[in-house]
C-alpha cells in the first residue's frame, strides 16, 4: 500500500501536539508552584522543548510530505483544513533562519529580564537599548514572515495569534469605535456623577471563603474538575492543556470581585479549550481558532454574563451567604453598580470595558508604527502619554503606570493586543445572537442557569476548533462578520439605558 | 578545528539531561497535581518525551561517535567516567528492539492497571494471565541486555538501578543478613516483652503542625526551598530534578511520626540530588550514582539520625510545642521507643528497620527465581506466604497484603528490591564512619546540628555523583567496601544494648 503523505503528516504533528501538551505543564507549573530557583532550569527545559518542535518541523521529510499532500485533492474538508493549519506552523517555523530564531530568543528573554527591572524602576531609558535591538529583530522576522505568508510584516505577526483578520480590516473596525466610544465613554461618566456611588462591601473576604465560591461559580459553568483545577498565580491565566486544563486568578482580601471576576473569565477559557473536538485533539486543526475568539468566549462569560444584572440577582446572595455582612450591602442594585464602574484607568487589566478598547488601540497605533519605521523607541513615551491623555483625559504618573505596564512588546509580541478587542466585538455580537435566538436566556440567567449560553457557545464555537477560519465561524454562529454594532448597542444598554 | 567526538557526544547527552529534567516535572506533577482525567494524556505525553529519548540514543551518529570517542584515549578522569555513563545508556537503550520496548511498555502499562485492581479485590488469579505475559517480556529483555552488557540476565536487570553491584555480591551480603537477623529479631521482640509499652501521644495532630514541623526539620537539615517543595501525595517520594526538588509526604491525623518520618527519609534524597555537582548536571556522569547509594541518603537522615535517641531529645520539644499535650508524653523514651517499635508486620513500607530486610530478602530470592524460570507465577503466592511465615511467624491474611501489596514486579521492575536493603547496610557503614571520624557527631544531633553528618555525605558521597562505582565510592569515604558489620553493630546497640 502507498502511504499518503497527508496521514504521514497527521503522525508527526501529533507528536508535536504532545510536545505542546508538554509546554501547557510546564508553563503553568512555572507560573504556579516552581520554586524560584528554578527559574534558568525550567527556561532550559522550554527551549529544548521548543527547539524539538522546531527540528520536527524542519526535518526536510516534512517539506516533502506537505508537497505531496497538498498536489494530491483531498475530499475530506477537515483533513484539508488540518493540512493548511500544518502548512501554516510550518511556515511560521521555517520562514526564518536559525541565527535569527536564536538571537530572537537569546534577546526577547534579555529583554524581558530588563524589563522587570526597568518597569519596577519606571525608567524607560533603562531598557531602550535592550528593546531597539529586540524591536530590529522582530522586524527582520516580521519581513520574513511577510514573504512567506505573502502578506504585510505586521499582518504576518498578527497572523501567529489571530490568522483569519488583517490590519486592513481591525483599522475600519477601530476607527468604527473611535467614533463611537468617546461619546458613551463621557455620557456615562456625567450619568455616573448623577447616581450614588456603590458601597464597597467590607473585607477581609477570606481567600477560602472567595475560593469556594469561585469553584461554585465554576461548576455552575459546566467547569470539569476532573480534567483541570483552579490555582493562584501573579497574573490570572487559563493553562495546561485539553483534557488537562487550568486556570489561575489571584484574590483580594479586601475585594473579592477581582479574584471572582478572573475565575470567570478564565473559566470562558477553559471552557472553549475543554469543549475542542477531541478527535483532533492533537492536530493543528484541533486547536482553538485564534485569540479573537479565544477572548470572546472569557468576555461572553464575563462581561456579557457575569456583569449582568440578571448574574447579580444570582449571584449576590451566594456572595452574601460566602461573605456575610449587612443585606443592604448585597443589594443586587449596589453590586451591578460596583462590578460596572467605569473609571479611567492607567492600567489597562484593571480597565473597565467601556475604556478597556482606548487601551488597545492606543496599543495598536504605536506597535503598527513601530513596525513600519514611523515611531522611534525614544518616542515611546511621549505617544504613548499623549494617547492615554487623548482617549481617557489622564496622564500616566510615571512609564510604569505608562508604556512600561504590558510585558507583550518586551517579550517580543506584536500584533496580539488587538485581539483582547477584536474578543469583546465577537463576544457581544454571539451574546446578542444567543439572545436573540432564545429569549429566555437573559431571565435564566437570574437562576443560575447558563446552559443556553455554553450550550451554544459549545456547538457554535468550541466544536469548530480551527476547521473554519474567524469570521467563516462568526458568519455561521451569528449570521455576519465582525463588527462592532452589538458592542455598541451592548454599551448603549448597559451604561445609558 | 577537527571536532572532539566526546564533545560532540555531550551535546547530544545535554539535551537527554533536559528532557528527563521534564519527565521529572510531569511524573511529579501526575503524582501531586494532575487532576483524575487527564493520565491518560499524561501518559501519552511522557512516552512522547521516552521515545525522543530513545530516538536520540538510537541515531546512527551517536553510535559512530561513542565508538570515535573510546578509540581515543581520555585523560581526564572525569570525562572518562562520563563517556562510560553515556556507553551504558546508549547499550540500556539499544539493547533490544522497538517491537520488544514497545511491547514492555504497552503490556507494563496494562499489567500495571490490572494490578491496582487484583490489589483492591485481593485477587492474584485476577492477574496472573496479564503478569505471566509481561514476565515473559520482562525476561526477554534480560536476555537482551544480558548479551549487551555481558552479564547474567539478572544482573542485566539490578543494573538498571544499581549498575555497581551484582548478584553474586549481593548474595554474599543477604546470606549474611540472614544469619544474623532471625537472633536479633527474636531477642528485640523478647526484650520488648519485658519492658512497658510507649504510650502514643494522641491526636488529632493538625496536619497543618505537621507541615511546619517537617519544614522546620527539612531547613534544619540544609533543605533549600528557594530550589525546591514539599507536597503531599499517596506515596512519599523525591522528584523533580536538582535545582528543583520536590519531595512529598502523607500525613496522617492520629499518628503524626508517618508524615515526619517521611519528610525526613525524602530529605536525604533531596540532599543527594541537590548536593550533586552543578557543572556536570545534565551529563550522565552527574547524575547520582544508583539506588544503594541514594536508599543509604534517605536511610543516613531517617534511621541513623532521626530514630536515634540523640534526635528525640532534640526534637520532642518540638513536637511538643507544635502538638501540645501532657509533658509525660514527650518524654525522650516515651518517642524514641515509639520510632523504634519493632512489629512483625504484612507490608513492607510500614516495616522497621529489623524486619524491612526479611521483606527485601523475600522478594529478591521469588524475583531472581522468576527470572531464572524457577519459580511460576501461579506458584507466587504460596511461595510468598511461606516466606513471610518463616521470617516472621505471620501469615498474610490475603493477596492484597501479601504479594499484590507492592507495584514494583507489576510494572515491569525487577531487580530494584536489592538496594533498598543494600542502601541499609550503606547507611549504617557510613554513620559508622561519621561518628568514627567525628566522635561528637552523635552528641551534636541532640542540639540539632546535622551539619557533620551532612557535610560528610556532601563531600564524600554527593560530590562524587557516578564519577566512581558504588563500591568505589564507599572505599574511598567508609574504607571499605559494602559489608554487613556495621548494620549489625547498628542493630545491636540500637535494640539489644
Amino acid at each position: 500500500m502507498v502511504k499518503s503523505p497527508y496521514k504521514e503528516l497527521e503522525k508527526y504533528f501529533r507528536r508535536i501536539g504532545a510536545l505542546n501538551e508538554v509546554l501547557g505543564i510546564l508553563n503553568w507549573d512555572m507560573a504556579v508552584v516552581m520554586p524560584s530557583g528554578a527559574a534558568e532550569n525550567r527556561a532550559r527545559q522550554i527551549a529544548e522543548i521548543n527547539l524539538i518542535i522546531h527540528e520536527i518541523l524542519n526535518e526536510p521529510e516534512i517539506k516533502d510530505l506537505l508537497a505531496e499532500a497538498e498536489s494530491i485533492p483531498i475530499s475530506d474538508k477537515l483533513m484539508k483544513a488540518n493540512l493548511a493549519e500544518m502548512k501554516r506552523m510550518y511556515v511560521h517555523s521555517t520562514a526564518m533562519d536559525a541565527s535569527l530564531v536564536s538571537a530572537l530568543t537569546e534577546t526577547s528573554t534579555n529583554c524581558e529580564m530588563c524589563w522587570r527591572e526597568a518597569r519596577s524602576e519606571n525608567n524607560f531609558s533603562g531598557i531602550k537599548k535592550n528593546f531597539e535591538y529586540l524591536l530590529s529583530l522582530v522586524r527582520e522576522k516580521a519581513a520574513c514572515k511577510a514573504d512567506a505568508l505573502d502578506c504585510s510584516p505586521y499582518d504576518s505577526l498578527i497572523n501567529e495569534f489571530e490568522p483569519g483578520i488583517k490590519q486592513s480590516e481591525i483599522d475600519i473596525l477601530f476607527d468604527d469605535l473611535l467614533r463611537i466610544l468617546p461619546d458613551i465613554y463621557h455620557r456615562t461618566l456625567e450619568r455616573q456623577k448623577r447616581v450614588p456611588s456603590p458601597v464597597h462591601p467590607k473585607g477581609p473576604f477570606s481567600i477560602e471563603s472567595q475560593r469556594k465560591l469561585g469553584v461554585q461559580m465554576m461548576k455552575r459553568l459546566g467547569f470539569d474538575f476532573d480534567h483541570g483545577r483552579l490555582d493562584v498565580s501573579l497574573h490570572p491565566f487559563c493553562g495546561g492543556s485539553p483534557g488537562d486544563i487550568r486556570i489561575t486568578t489571584r484574590y483580594y482580601e479586601d475585594d473579592f470581585t477581582q479574584g471572582l471576576m478572573g475565575v470567570m473569565h478564565e473559566t470562558g477559557h477553559a471552557l472553549y479549550e475543554s469543549n475542542l473536538p477531541k478527535k483532533w485533539r492533537l492536530q493543528p486543526v484541533g486547536q482553538a481558532r485564534g485569540m479573537t475568539i479565544h477572548e470572546s468566549q472569557s468576555l461572553l462569560i464575563e462581561m456579557q454574563i457575569c456583569r449582568s444584572t440578571e448574574f447579580i440577582v444570582f449571584a449576590a446572595p451566594l456572595m452574601r451567604a460566602a461573605f456575610g455582612g449587612h443585606e443592604s450591602l448585597w443589594e443586587v442594585d449596589n453590586i451591578a453598580s460596583l462590578t460596572r464602574r467605569v473609571i479611567p484607568n492607567y492600567i489597562r487589566v484593571d480597565a473597565d470595558e467601556v475604556t478597556y478598547p482606548f487601551h488597545v488601540i492606543l496599543r495598536y497605533e504605536l506597535e503598527k508604527a513601530l513596525i513600519k519605521g514611523d515611531l522611534l523607541v525614544s518616542d515611546i513615551p511621549s505617544a504613548w502619554n499623549s494617547g492615554i491623555k487623548d482617549f481617557l483625559g489622564i496622564t500616566p504618573p510615571d512609564d510604569g503606570q505608562g508604556c512600561l505596564q504590558d510585558i507583550h512588546w518586551f517579550s517580543g509580541a506584536f500584533g496580539y493586543f488587538p485581539t483582547y478587542t477584536l474578543g469583546a466585538l465577537a463576544a457581544a455580537q454571539m451574546a446578542a445572537t444567543i439572545r436573540h435566538q432564545n429569549p429566555d436566556a437573559q431571565e435564566l440567567i437570574s437562576k443560575g442557569d447558563f446552559k443556553v449560553f455554553t450550550d451554544w457557545c459549545a456547538r457554535n464555537i468550541h466544536a469548530k476548533a480551527s476547521f473554519l477560519g474567524t469570521n467563516d465561524i462568526l458568519v455561521e454562529a451569528t449570521g455576519h462578520s465582525l463588527g462592532t454594532s452589538d458592542f455598541h448597542k451592548h454599551l448603549e444598554s448597559r451604561y445609558l439605558a
